[in-house]
């Protein structure tokens, strides 16, 4: 089998399948006009402010390409400029197809939310079915670009560390629409419903509101681009550690190279077959319906590739490492769901303790925040183990088979990332249409059925972040090995002596641990801080707005406020606090790099996964439950709406906002990152650094 | 020089002076009924719970030392029964020097606090007086017999590993001391606030109030015994350390045995001197003449063991490594006050965004808090670093002797320790007396004094808690290197390999690693639930008391409140939470360690190590920072007093006090003790483990 070929037309036949289903979604019927408005206005805000995402990073794209150019892999003038414009390409590359795929998932979601809205007032599958098909080619395209692109790349160049290149160009751009996004979002976010909610006890998705738009723009540019980004990232990163790894291990056979991409290509088939089944059955639950679609795509998987493996002739054991990472990756989703789910003990304990005021509502869902790191650090850590046992000694001259074992094991566990994308962007579409039923006024009942929808979207959404930051735990550890290797190639070259691991009782590994524990920290406490100032600053303009705008406050007909000031102040800025916390990532590696050399960097990389993945999940979790606890009051439980205990619950609501929709998830991005970065440039760290 | 006998002439000496303080402390007038009658119930329920926390403890002590016996350091069917003997009788030694200091602590501030309170009426020096030296009758007792006792258990033992066992045994004292002590203190010092000013809204320390005696016990239990015992525990576990690192070095010449001795009874000696200079001088600033006796302290250890040095023949590049820790303590001591000082930036923001209400405050004290982190980590990983390069090369034959540099460098970060102590005890013994003037009616201008004297100790608290959790962080990496070395000698007995180091790439040191993490996550939330559990408990009681005892709301002559009842609950409340978390911790290690061998213990100290320091300093700072907010919009600042911003600072002081002084300071001594079980029961895990 021609498995580069199958690869790329297993991608086209996804984009066929996203042509599709961005069809049927076009197709659906339309009429309300105040819905249309109101969607042409949150259509035209979230193009808005990627345009001028897209310019800024193009700059940054174009800057780092000529930096690419000039150093990396090897400074042009030792190495071959051939190398290293190669590098750039695939780079210019990976940036492009990220961006891309953000673009037609917002072209897509900004569709789908009005024909979800005006569907409600019909029927649950129906407004359904227009939020989970526009979620799905999101689903669609993210995978299918990320496999044809890595699948490009490995052709044209032969060379696996061009595919790091490409990954790179994809992990900076989701560093940057993950950060900005969740920035935007949050700042709307807080800043409407303190306004709206808080001080004038107006409903969330009031037309008066003058952040109201920006809000609905902010789940489309936060969750759906953003989070598309990072899985893309994610995807890519775990497709070239492995792709790294298999070429050593490979010898020219490329029969690992080929498995990596049967599998990947497995994966998106069933995904493309669990997206088509996606309806709501006789039940009339949708979380089951989006649930039994992830059941579908996993064991369709399972079964694929155990058929694969034996008529391809590839180890079975690497196939056991991957289903390892598969099986664990549904484990973590589910204790995720414990902790974010109303119907369980966190959730329920934080709303009774918000009885008793504000402080211990943060107290008991930072604490079952902290609890929440165990199972999945475990499920990462069991995952890791096995995966390498099972795969140590495949190949006895090499000790890459155990950390290929680890790579493969990541590989199952996003082999289903194109079900879990089309999930996740789910969620923000059926939120944005049941705003647009309440701004539209189609009625209680379509409220009540988008409602569901959406607190489906919530429950899917907190198993896909606890998910996605496992995926990107076991990636970036499959990536430490892939650094490894890149850098014992360096030094090699410079006939150097290579290094065997990283001893944590050295003191440059030690070193590099320390500080590497201190980033996630920096990087998350400059997005809450500038989620902070940016909603202070936009909470003075609705304030400014219903004071000098005549009948606003009061809803007089026809006046409307300025939206686009609004817009404007989110945008403004998440682009300056995204381009800062971006850069103090980069910079700091680099600093490490040439202080401590590759040694220091291999206690960077992990220092960094350390903290990286506790306070990721610490915040994505505590922000859910949090979240959850203030829908369980308003559902009437503990005093309902208006209590002590909601305005309570709104308070860990709100703090929660940043930490689960910016700072958490953002997470995942910069220790990938952090680690791409790292392994282009081991060689320019094995050749210079002042301790290393 | 006899060195042992010098350390112990030194350790008389300590406790000569704390006895002569402690005279001193006693003939201060006190003549006011109502201060003595009050200060004999914070006397009385201090004991109280002291007798029932020294009670279970001792049950706990008794196990582990049949334990001990029947299993460390080998199983006595393996070993000599004599050296197991040895090790439980350092054991209980260790537990029971480290409860007398606390009771002797105790002891001193329950006399301290009421001659404090009433010389406040007459002068703010003497008030000073009676405070500054009530606290240094604990930091000698704790400096003075953590000396005595090492260095009786060496003497007596001629044995390091024996040490090891003293040090475990103060260790887990203080895990018990301090975890207990927190949540005790935190319980009452939330309720008392949560009914008192929140609800009520009568001053902080009411009588009328029934929480306020358990307050006020509180502050001595946590702060005094509490503290007391987890810097008796580092400055134990960072000279076990050494000592290990130091005979393994020392080839039966004792030179570097000797220097620890050495140091330790300078810095002791510094102390003392330290301690007698201390008063208030022209300026009538408290806080600068704390930070004098502070400065005094290091510039005089400095220049005594620059004299040893040459005239004993130590080793200079050893001293280097001591000065290296003594000047980054200082410094990492200083960046904590920035982050806490009300005249600094982050204190103001927070109190500023508070105007926005508690999200806000809760958001940017936590992203301080995340700041707050770099510095230390930056410090600790620079004073490892420096120390290893200093010392590496001392013994060409020996790769212990860059480690033992380390140890060194701890060594020297705690070698002003007496100090420290004397600076700490002496916040709440006048955080205690500010409440005795207010109960006792001792007149506005002795308030205004015990309000400025009580500021003072929060700006010296702050410090010393970055300073503890510093020294507590360079201590364990040398422990680790203690740890190696012990792990290392079983190998060699059971003629196994043994370990160069500890390698992230090995799956069993990062399965250990990842597990590691997770734990002083586990600890915390355990720790801030029982704040949050009890708190609620206290609550209910105060209310039964406000609505059962009539007359008591409004303040009728002779009606008392039912403190005892307060007492009761805050103590049965902190009991069950310190045994729980102490043992989740214990049998954790034992887990991995049974499981994955010795390596995977390497890896699971470091994970402990990197996720305990990021989380105790994010939970110190960002505690820190939300108390001093607090206070400084009390004063009147951005509203003041009753204000929208006065409501949120109060919920960020509510979430920051289990941060602070309860998880935050208790994850050191968790450290410790992780790592000193691991130490201890190396042997164990050597001989028998499932994967290892």
């Amino acid at each position: 089998m021609n498995w580069p070929v199958v690869a790329i037309l297993v991608s086209i036949l996804a984009f066929g399948v996203a042509a599709w289903l961005y069809t049927w979604v076009k197709s659906q019927p339309s009429s309300n006009p105040e819905v249309a408005r109101i969607g042409l206005l949150i259509k035209k805000g979230a193009n808005t402010f990627l345009g001028r995402e897209y310019k800024i990073l193009a700059i940054f794209v174009a800057i780092v390409s000529v930096l690419i150019v000039l150093f990396l892999p090897q400074p042009i003038w030792k190495g071959s400029a051939s190398a290293n414009i190669m590098m750039a390409i695939s780079y210019i590359v990976g940036s492009a197809l990220s961006a891309l795929a953000g673009k037609i998932g917002i072209a897509v979601a900004t569709i789908a939310n009005v024909k979800s809205a005006e569907a409600a007032t019909n029927s649950m599958n129906k407004s359904f079915m227009s939020g989970f098909r526009g979620g799905s080619v999101m689903g669609m395209a993210v995978v299918g670009s990320s496999l044809i692109g890595v699948t490009a790349v490995l052709m044209l160049t032969g060379d696996a560390t061009s595919v790091l290149g490409f990954s790179f160009g994809a992990s900076s751009l989701a560093l940057f629409a993950k950060a900005g996004g969740g920035v935007f979002t949050k700042t709307a976010d807080i800043s409407a419903d303190l306004v709206g909610k808080v001080e004038l006890g107006i409903p969330e998705d009031d037309p008066r509101n003058p952040a109201v738009i920006a809000d609905n723009v902010g789940d489309n540019v936060g969750d759906v681009a953003g989070m598309g980004a990072d899985l893309f990232d994610s995807n890519v990163a775990a497709m070239s550690a492995a792709l790294v790894l298999a070429v050593a291990l490979d010898g020219g056979t490329g029969i690992n190279t080929n498995m990596i991409l049967c599998y990947t290509s497995l994966g998106l088939l069933s995904s493309i077959i669990g997206v088509l089944s996606g309806r709501i059955g006789k039940s009339g639950n949708p979380s089951s319906a989006l649930n039994k679609c992830t059941y579908i795509t996993t064991i369709l998987f399972a079964i694929l590739t155990a058929i694969a493996t034996p008529v391809f002739g590839f180890n079975w054991r690497y196939w056991g490492a991957t289903i390892v990472g598969l099986f664990v990756g549904t484990v973590i989703g589910l204790t995720s769901d414990y902790f974010t789910n109303d119907a369980k003990k966190p959730v329920q304990h934080v709303a009774s303790a918000s009885k008793s005021g504000p402080a211990f509502t943060i107290l008991s869902g930072f604490s079952y925040g902290l609890y929440s790191v165990l199972p999945a650090l475990l499920g990462i850590g069991i995952s890791a183990m096995a995966s390498f046992y099972i795969c140590d000694g495949i190949d006895p001259a090499s000790k890459t088979d155990a950390l290929f074992g680890i790579a493969m094991s990541a590989i199952g566990m996003l082999s289903i990332v194109g079900m879990i994308i089309s999930n996740d962007a789910y969620g923000p579409i059926v939120d944005n249409a049941r705003g647009l039923v309440e701004m539209g006024n189609l009625g209680d009942e379509a409220l009540r059925i988008t409602d569901e929808l959406d607190s489906a979207g919530n429950t899917v959404k907190a198993i896909t972040k606890g998910f996605a930051v496992s995926a990107a735990g076991l990636t970036v550890i499959a990536l430490l090995g892939a650094f490894m290797t890149e850098a014992n190639a360096a030094l090699v070259d410079l006939g150097k002596q290579i290094i065997e691991g990283f001893d944590v009782m050295n003191p440059l590994v030690f070193f590099g641990m320390i500080v590497g524990v201190a980033i996630p920290a920096i990087f998350s406490a400059m997005l809450i801080m500038g989620v902070d100032r940016n909603a202070q600053r936009m909470v003075k303009e609705i304030h400014r707005q219903f004071d000098e705008i005549p009948g606003l406050k009061e809803g007089k007909e026809g006046v409307v406020p300025e939206y686009d000031r609004c817009i404007d102040i989110a945008t403004t800025g998440a682009l300056k606090e995204l381009l800062a916390a971006g850069i103090v990532i980069i910079l700091s590696t680099l600093a490490v790099g040439f202080i401590g050399g590759v040694r220091a960097i291999g206690g960077f990389i992990t220092g960094n996964i350390m903290s990286g993945l506790l306070l990721a999940l610490l915040m994505g979790n505590a922000g859910g439950t949090w979240d959850n606890a203030k829908k369980y009051v308003e559902a009437g439980n503990e005093g309902g709406k208006g209590s002590v205990a909601h305005r309570a619950a709104v308070v860990g609501d709100t703090v929660g906002d940043p930490f689960k929709d910016t700072a958490g998830p953002s997470i995942n991005t910069q220790i990938t990152v952090v680690t791409l970065v790292a392994s282009l440039a081991s060689g320019l760290f094995a050749s210079f650094s002042i301790l290393g």
